[in-house]
This record gives C-alpha cells, sequence and structure tokens, in this order.
C-alpha cells in the first residue's frame, strides 16, 4: 500500500486501558497514519491521561507521532472521572518507566483546528474520550467542520454503562456531545450495543500474552487489571475494548455493520443527562445523522489487533 | 378451580384494539374475577373509551361487570391521543352497534379507592392506558397503598415506540407514572421488550378467524385493522397486541419471564419525557422496584386468548 | 346589605398562623359567606393542618362551616413542610385546647367539586396553601372549571422565599400550580410582592392585643410567635400575614392594587423549580391570564381585619 | 494620574448601540487602559459587531486598541440575535464609512488568554454581550483564572427582558454564563436593576447633541435609533444605554451601589432558559459570589460619558 493511501487519524483519548491499546493498535497498523495524540480529562485528569498517553509511546518506541493535552475539564459541567474502573492513574496494572518524551506545546484544541485547517479535509478525528476538545475546537473555529472527513467516536449507544441511559464518555461532558451530533459532520458512533461485543475473551487474552515484545506484555497487563475491574464494577466475564474499536473501523470499516439513524443528546434529563437518544425505530421522522455501529466482527477485530501488536519491535 | 381462588382484577384501560382483547381474555376466562372496567383518555378521549369499552362489554354480553368512566386528561400535562394507530374512534375496524349498557354513576377513580378500601388487599390493579385514573387515586386517598395486591400494568419498556425514548402510555402522563412507580406498592411492568413479542402472526390471526361466536368475529376484526397501522405507522409485520400481556400474567405468570430491576420515570428530559428509565445492569445501586417482564411464552400465550374467547357464546 | 349578596367562599388552607387570621377574617366579616374551609398539606402535614383549622374553628366559636381534610401531599413530588416558620405543630405559639369539632367525612377534593357543581357559579375559590386540592378536583371532575367564579390564590410574585425564585406554596405543588394557572379560570394572585405589604406592625400588634375576645387574644399570640420566626428565618422586622390578603380582597378588591399580566409556572428549573414567571414587561406576547397583586392599602386592609376579630364575641 | 495607575481593561462586546458608546466610553477617559476589544455574537452575527467595534474606532480615532474577533456562536446553543432592537447590521442609525483599520488576526479567545497569562494580574475583563469568549477561555486555558483581576460584566438582574426571567445576553448562552458565574473569580455584574436607570433621557440626549466631534454626533445619532426601538419593542420613554455601565464603574466605582449576593444560572428551565438567579433574601445559605450592582448615580454616570466623549478631536 502506497503512503498517500494511508488514512490519517487524529486520536483524542483519555488512557485509560483501551484507549491505550487503541494507540497501539493506530500505530501498529501500516495503514494507518497517525496525525497526532491528543489529550482530555475522563477516565482520570488530563495531567495522568497526558502522562499516560506518553508513557504509551514511550513503551512501544512511538517517537514520531505528535502528543498534545487537552481540556481538563468539561465545558460546562463540573469534571467526573473513573478511578473504579481504571485506577487511580487512569491506567493501573502495569508498571511503566516514566516517559522521556515531553508533551508538546500545542494545546489539544489549537492542534487539531490547525490539522484540519491544513490538511485537504483528509483527516479523520478518533474521539474516544469525552468530547470536549472536538467541541471547544467546534465552536472556536467553525471553519474546521467542511474539513473533518468523518468523526469515528466511542461514545454512547441504545443503553448506559454510567447510569442507566448514559455511557460514561458522553455523560461526562454531554454538552460537548451535543455540538459535535448536531454538527452535521459524518459521525460514526461505536456504541456500547457495539464495544460490548469486543470482548478480551481468555482465548484473545492468550494470543496476546504469547506476543513476545514490550507492547504485547504491556497489553497482557493492561487487560489483567481490566477485566478485573469490570468483573468487580459492572459483572462483566469479559472485558470489553470500548476505544479499539474506533481505531479498527477506520483501518477496514466492514469490521463493524452500522446502520444510519437520528441520535440527538439529552442535555436536561434528570435521570438521562448524557444519553444517546437513538431513534431505531425511526419514530421522529428526523433525518438519521449518525452510522450506528451494531454488530462487530469479532475474529477480523482481534486478529487486527495481534497484528498490529506483532508489528512493534 | 374453587370461585373463592379467582383472582380479583379492575382492568383500567383506554380501548384501543388490544384493550379490547385484554377484557375480553379476562371476562373469558374462569380464574379471573373481573371486578370493573375502568377507562381512562389515551388512544383517544375518555369519552371514546369509554364508549369503546361499553361496546365490547356488549358484543361479549359482559353484563356483570361495572364500567365506569376515568379521567379524561392527564394530571399536569395537556392530552396526546393514539388516533394514528386506532383510529378516529379510538377502535375502527369493527362495526358494531351502539352499547345499550350504561356507563356507572361512579368515577373511576372513587371506584378504584371504594372497591380497594372495601377489599382484603386482594385486589390487582391492571392499568394498560395512562396511570392517571391510578396516580390520581393513590394521591387522593394513600391508605389504599397497602391494600394493592399488585400492579400488572402495560407501558415503558427500554426503548420507547411514541419517542425514541418513550413508550405511549407513559409518555402520556409521565407524572401520573412517577407517582405509581414511586409509591411502593408491588409493581410488573409489561414493557415493549416483552409486548412486541406478543405478535398477533398469520397463524395465530387464523385461528381467532375460525371461533365462531361474536367475541371471536370481533377480534378478528380489529386484528384486520390493527395489523394495517402497525405496518403503515411503525413497519411491523405483525401487530403486537400489548395490553393483554397483562391480563395473561395475571391469569398464569408463568407465561412471562420477569427481572426485578429499579425503574424510574424521567419527567424532565427534553427528549426522554416519560422514559421508564429501567437500571438493567444494577448501576444506580438502587432497590430494585419493579418486576420487569422480558420474555414470553407465545404458545402459551395464545393458547390463553383463544380459550378465553371460545368461552363466550 | 342582603344575605343574598354575600360573596361565598370556600377557604383551602394549611393553618398555619396566617392561614388561620384569614379564616377569622372570613368568618368575621358578614359580606362573606364561608361555605367550608378545606385543608391541605403545607405548613405542616395535613393531619395538624386540619386539626389546627378546627382549633381556629372552636376558639372563635365557628360552628355551622363545615372542615373537610383534603389531600396529604403533592400531585407528583415528594411532601415539604415549613415548620421552622410555622413550628413543629404548623400553629405553635398560643395553647388551644383539642378541639371538639369534628372534620366531616367528606374528601376536601369531593366537597369542592360538589359544592361548585350545585352552585350558580357564584363560589369563589381562596386556596391560601399549596394548590393540590384544587388541582387534583380540576382533573377529577373538569366540569368544574365553567363554574368557579374566581381563584383568589396567595401564592407566587415576581421573587421568591423558599428558593430564590419560588415563593412556598408554589414550590411545594408546582405541578399543581401548573394545572390551576392554565385552566382558563379567572386568577387573583396575592404573590409575595403583595404580602410582603401585610405588615404586622407594632401599632397593628397593639390594635389587635386591645381586642378583648378569645379571637383577639389568639391572634394577637400567634403575632408574637410569627414575629419571631420571620425575624429569625427571614430577617424581616415585621411579619407579614400572607393569607389575609386574599380574603380581603374578596371583601373589597378596592384593598388592593392589580395589573393583568401573564403568569406561568416553571416545573422543570434546576433553581427554578416553583417560580411563577410573571410577564412584567409582556415580552411573551402571550394573553395575560392572572389578575397580579401590586399595592396594598395597609390601612384600609388593617381595618378589616380589626372589625373582623372584634365582630367575634 | 500616572500611567501606571491606569485601570486596565478589555472590552468583551457586540456593537451594538450601548457597547459603542461603551468602547468610547473606555477609550476617552485617561484613568483606563483599553488593552483591546474583543468581539462576539450576540445583538447581531459576529462578523457584523466585528465590523462595527472597528467603524467605532474609525469614527473615534481610536487607532492603538487592538480588535480581535471571537466566536460566532454560543458554546452549545443555536444562535439567537436582537435584530429588533439594533438593526440588521447589529448598529443601525448613524451612517458610518467602511473602516479603513482591520481586525488582528489572533483570535478573541487567544488574545484573551494570551494577555491574561503575559500579566501582573492586573486585567479587568469587560464583557457587555453574551460570554462566550470568556468562558470559551476559562476551559480552554484554567490558568487564566487567577490572573483575572475582576469581570464587571453586563447582563443578568433580578428580572428579564427577553424572556420574562431572563436578560438577553445571558440567554443567548447560559452556558458560558454558568461557567463565568462558577469560576470563583470576582465578579461585579450590571444587571437590569442598574441599567435600566442608565436611561439617555432627553435633557442627556441633548447635552450630548452639543459635543462638537464626530464622537458626539455619532452618539448622538445611536440613541436616536435606539429611542426608537425602545419606545416600539419595549414602551421605554427613555433608552438604558446597558453596556456603559460595567465601563463606567471601572472608572469610578463610587458611580453604582452593590451588594455581595449569591448568583446562579438556570440552564435547564422551560420557562426560566437563562435567568441570573439572584438570592436577594440569601435563603439558600450559599456564599455570595457576586457584587450585584443596584442603584445608579445618574448624574455622575452621565457626566462620565459627556466628558469622555468631549475628549476625541
Amino acid at each position: 500500500m502506497s503512503e498517500t493511501l494511508k488514512r490519517k487519524i487524529i486520536i483524542d483519548c483519555d488512557p485509560g486501558h483501551d484507549d491505550a491499546i487503541a494507540i497501539l493498535l493506530a500505530a501498529g497498523t501500516p495503514q494507518i497514519e497517525l496525525v497526532g495524540i491528543t489529550t482530555v480529562a475522563g477516565n482520570a485528569e488530563v495531567e495522568k491521561t497526558t502522562r499516560n498517553a506518553l508513557k504509551v509511546c514511550e513503551i512501544a518506541g512511538i517517537h514520531d507521532v505528535p502528543v498534545m493535552k487537552g481540556c481538563g475539564q468539561p465545558m460546562v459541567r463540573k469534571r467526573e472521572t473513573a478511578a473504579d474502573i481504571h485506577g487511580d492513574s487512569g491506567m493501573d496494572g502495569p508498571v511503566l518507566p516514566e516517559p522521556t518524551r515531553q508533551v508538546e506545546n500545542e494545546h489539544a484544541v489549537d492542534f487539531i483546528i490547525r490539522k484540519l485547517l491544513e490538511s485537504d479535509g483528509d483527516i479523520t478525528l478518533v474521539p474516544v474520550g469525552p468530547l470536549t476538545n472536538i467541541a471547544m475546537a467546534m465552536r472556536r473555529e467553525p471553519a474546521i467542520l467542511p474539513k473533518i472527513q468523518e468523526i469515528v467516536l466511542m461514545g454512547g449507544g441504545t443503553f448506559g454503562n454510567w447510569t442507566p441511559a448514559a455511557e460514561f464518555n458522553i455523560f461526562v461532558d454531554a454538552e460537548a456531545a451535543k455540538v459535535v451530533f448536531e454538527s452535521g459532520v459524518p459521525i460514526t458512533m461505536m456504541g456500547l450495543d457495539l464495544t460490548h461485543q469486543a470482548l478480551a475473551t481468555y482465548e484473545v487474552a492468550d494470543r496476546i500474552a504469547q506476543i513476545d515484545n514490550p507492547a504485547g506484555k504491556f497489553v497482557s497487563e493492561l487487560l489483567v487489571f481490566f477485566r478485573k475491574t469490570y468483573l468487580e464494577v459492572f459483572g462483566f466475564e469479559h472485558p470489553p475494548v470500548h476505544d479499539v474499536c474506533s481505531v479498527a473501523y477506520c483501518i477496514d470499516p466492514s469490521v463493524v455493520e452500522t446502520r444510519k439513524l437520528r441520535v440527538d443528546i439529552e442535555t436536561r434529563g434528570e435521570l438521562t443527562y448524557g444519553m444517546t437518544v437513538v431513534d431505531v425505530g425511526g419514530v421522529t421522522g428526523r433525518e438519521p445523522n449518525v452510522n450506528v455501529a451494531m454488530k462487530l466482527d469479532h475474529a477480523k477485530f482481534w486478529n487486527m489487533v495481534t497484528a498490529a501488536l506483532q508489528h512493534f519491535s
């Protein structure tokens, strides 16, 4: 595959166990050009998620992808994190050396704006944390809107995990999500309906454990911790690696079946704040605005991941 | 089965095609003692739903069950009806003679209160329309609360049909639903998850068509109309007879599998008003308050219905 | 003045210090025919407000006015009371004997409905507590709407006292208030703008102290307690006898200047639940629905009250 | 007065008739150092308000103050403008030449962040339009918070003008207002309670008409148009020059009496979105966060304005 046919993506993330694997999948797959990694508060405070992003780069030898720190709190609400899922560091489990790499001086929002404005409209945004950076960029510089090729986000679903109605990423900054979902930009949504199929089963964990390089070892350790908290908090037998789905879709959309549906964000409900209201039955009569991921090709998905991990030296 | 072991129920309804069949199932099943039929605005205005209830009694020869007219509008909101599903009369399709029976002078709310206060706590309320009458009775006379054996309602679900998030009965009077769901009374909820399994397939319609009495003929004609509107409005191949599930459960709870879950009513959402927020994953940590129906024994269900219809002369 | 020209009123109240004085003003003024006293939860639980209403009748020798107990909790919300203002009994201060009179068997809501339906449209409702009973009656029997001559309520205002935006009576049951304010019935609203002018100054208290009968003595003692809590809780030098304004207006509307304005009830605000949104500037362009009381004739008002108290033996 | 004692301010505005006068007051008063003028969508689209700001500078010969264009829409909501008050251009009335000056390349949000970070904490922000730019800067770079000396904003009040409950500037972007009011930065609020005292009476208009320079002539013409729309839309005899109050307060705080009160922003109300909920009575018990302007020294205020206008050549 020629260099020019690579898909350019910016991963906007809050590592986070599954975020880390998502970065590795992108960096380890030749068809992807990882333009940058931007961070946001979500699973943990932005200082922590930024340090975690740098550590992931360090462990995997990713030296040429810039990392930019982004917003430390939601657009309007108070911050909420997910320490019971990801531990105090936001990426508990593996013991990693301090990163030698530094974050760039440019703010994540500015980086996203600049890269998009400089682009030929060929950059895909892959937000796998709260949508704060993306919405802030859209409001700060609306001229980026026609430059975004697609937004392939992890978030939402027809049910919730943080509340009965809301998924964590959307719940943490529903106002930002509202801005993004109403932006008119093409959106593909990896919601819980899909990501709960992306389970790191024992068989998967075994395959990864046999990958003999630091990236493989790192992911193995991540999965051990993630399996434990997902069992304790949610009662899942196997942990779902939510964020990885977005990158997998960018590599090969056929890994996921989608439906074009209307999705709007509830920002006022007493019990439903942060819900992605998915009009599955088409009862609103409103124009569909989101490609909603429904079904994952589990085998193809994990083949992608293991291939990428093996790619690291 | 001895007379004293009959299960006493009051059907609170807004006929309505499926309401009509629910009444017939109750009246045609020996294990049920139908204490009364109360009406409410919902599928149509209360004058229409009351007349429809009387017509159902007339056609089936139900002479000994009192019919009481109830509330004509929701507790707080403006009224909304469902003429596109049930036609202008609220029960379009069959051409029926005007009822010779009259509605009782007692208001539905007063009847419900009186019967419960007079009872030994052995009456089950079966609301299959908006919950206005039930909530008004609870607020008017809280002493009824410990007298209600169970509420087996049709409404809600983990998804909606009137809006993406809300089912019609709950949406029409979410404030009433909030009162009922927070009442502490044992509730079994036949939501859309369950009732969309109660489909009147062609095979079912054929069996009913062969029942050679006015009740059978009436239901056959109801299903023809209902099939048509459900196809046009919702794209369903077969119409779901929602309300009938509640009565079937009263006759034999084993027709339905349930889960005990926390369910609360959203009354403030911009997009989610009237949603039954079902905590399927148990993430709120709140005490379950509702028996949520999940799985229907389709064969047993329709056997009940056809047996009841054959029971009429 | 001939008997037939008396203004017929039903006082719906939650005594309550100022409620008590309102009852006495009505019962002690010949131009008023007090058709009944209905009670509601508000300043205290309904059992207490009912007992307080009976005690007021007892102390003042009011034997021919029926007292009916009403709703014990708001239409939709949880109950909230005002023990810090009115004390634990709801009418702390005077030591009163237990009432010998009994409450009627009829429920307040039923009484209101019955009296209105039997009337020639000449009954004014005077709700000076939360609007629960009135709204429940309207929803239970909409036929009463054209029978209500006027509703002269105490509640609301352009500012709040229970929250920065909401007055207590409306806050306690904003859903009921919404039903009443949207009912189309003529409404005159004695809000805080007006009632904070109805101050029991020292001069007023002195005049009342000189009234040598049990009613006068009772009111004197009420004012001592009410002065104390209003100073402690709200920092008022003199206590405002809110509820009395509604009865005074029924006796002689010229005691109050009003403006016809649009008033709607906020039921969804995070900080403004229960606010009477008064369109003083006419910016909504919506049809005015409420006579909003703006200015009190303080001298005329207290002359009415003292005259009424002197009327008791 | 030595240069170093000048008060440094950034005016964030949406000219706008009163915005224009506010700029002139700042630029024409020696005690003020106008660090920059940033623009925002509000009275009109941001392209228009920016051009208007440039025109004001042109007409008054303000050459050394940079003008930066800011956000073109609110943080979360759809944009709303006030063409019926300010005309299609946002500053209808005076016929002005096209500005020869250009807007700076720096975005308003970036300028605000940079100037604050570079400062010794001696810059006051004077937002007299919707608070979008200020809130966006706070979320983009929280490090500016301790650097802001004070925010002297025009907006809000204990009553509304755009809706019965909400003033225009806050209503247009209540989410931004929420961010600012909860920021912990010292805030002085010139709400409608105050600004409706800042009336350009006939006497005032006459004084200004006699100022024989382009700035005076320009303001005279602004007032003619503004008088007309305020009479037509709001029924005011004299137009209130809201935004000017903020600058006047920066020059001499004694021109305004203030009270320290708790103020929070309602973002969820159905009828009260964008209301500044002012706890005048202190009923919330929450810590005061805003200096609320209550009373204007009308004579001193207009003396400031006329003195400033005379300052221009």
